[in-house]
């Protein structure tokens, strides 16, 4: 007899306190990525997720977590993140850039808005130029980045991590 | 002038070692989730993947870093697992079971086997009762689980956290 016995509907682990962090997409290219980075939101226990350009969730990627987020659509981030700057945030971006840090030493604000670029693109500059801080997530191979979604993913993970009450 | 200025095409972070870590996939129902799996390991700078059933990888997805990898498709797991014990890997799966501790408190082994679950079934039964440890990654929101290739990415982002230079 095994030691391991799936529990997979298990309820989900509490939180002390209502997330703060807020998740900001840059106009992307792909709605599944967008979609994929919903479920993951949700997942995590994430309220707020503002998007840009014409986004469509798939509800069959991002499941029904979708009715527990407060999805925002605006035309432009930046002033998005000035309002968010204004209500205490500190604005991190995803990216690799001059002046970032490994997300690795990174200690996140509980109160973050992170800031997640386009697949080709990534966070444009007039967006980087707002920002308080950018993260970036070591790389060691082929292709030499992360598919947007999986590094939204590994830096939601890490800030869960470091705030696993809330 | 900004202080961030995209640095997009760095080279990678090099490791000191080459990595030890062998993802093992049981059989999944997407194709996709497995090109999503294998473009993330191969960024990790992971060199080896073990993966059941019949699977496809879609280049478009996996990107050039397939070329790296050490890809195996064996009929099941079983015997692998056998094998990679024999070969001194620490056997741990990702799955949420009796007994799974969570990923933030588990510290991995350098020589770790991570055994990865089906996207509706999990880790089979026969599987669960070969393995060492069970990691699971809390889940605070609908719909209460991540997706596969997410949860891989996270514990994988976790093991590279872990062993930064290999």
């Amino acid at each position: 007899m095994s030691d391991f016995v799936q529990t997979r509907h298990e309820p989900p682990t509490s939180l002390d306190r209502p997330r703060e962090i807020v998740v900001v997409c840059s106009p992307l290219r792909s709605n599944v990525n967008l979609s994929r980075i919903v479920r993951t939101v949700t997942c995590c226990g994430i309220t707020r997720l503002i998007a840009c350009g014409n986004p469509k969730i798939d509800s069959e990627i991002a499941r029904d977590g979708l009715d527990t987020l407060d999805f925002q659509v605006r035309r432009s981030l930046a002033p998005v993140l000035d309002k968010l700057r204004g209500d205490g945030f500190r604005l991190v971006g995803l990216e690799q850039t001059t002046g970032s840090v490994s997300i690795h030493r990174y200690e996140f604000d509980r109160r973050t808005a992170l800031v997640v670029g386009n697949e080709r693109s990534g966070i444009d500059p007039d967006v980087l130029a707002k920002l308080d801080d950018v993260v970036e997530i070591p790389v060691w191979g082929l292709p030499h980045a992360y598919n947007v979604a999986t590094a939204t993913s590994m830096a939601l993970y890490e800030y869960c991590r470091q705030f696993p009450r809330g």
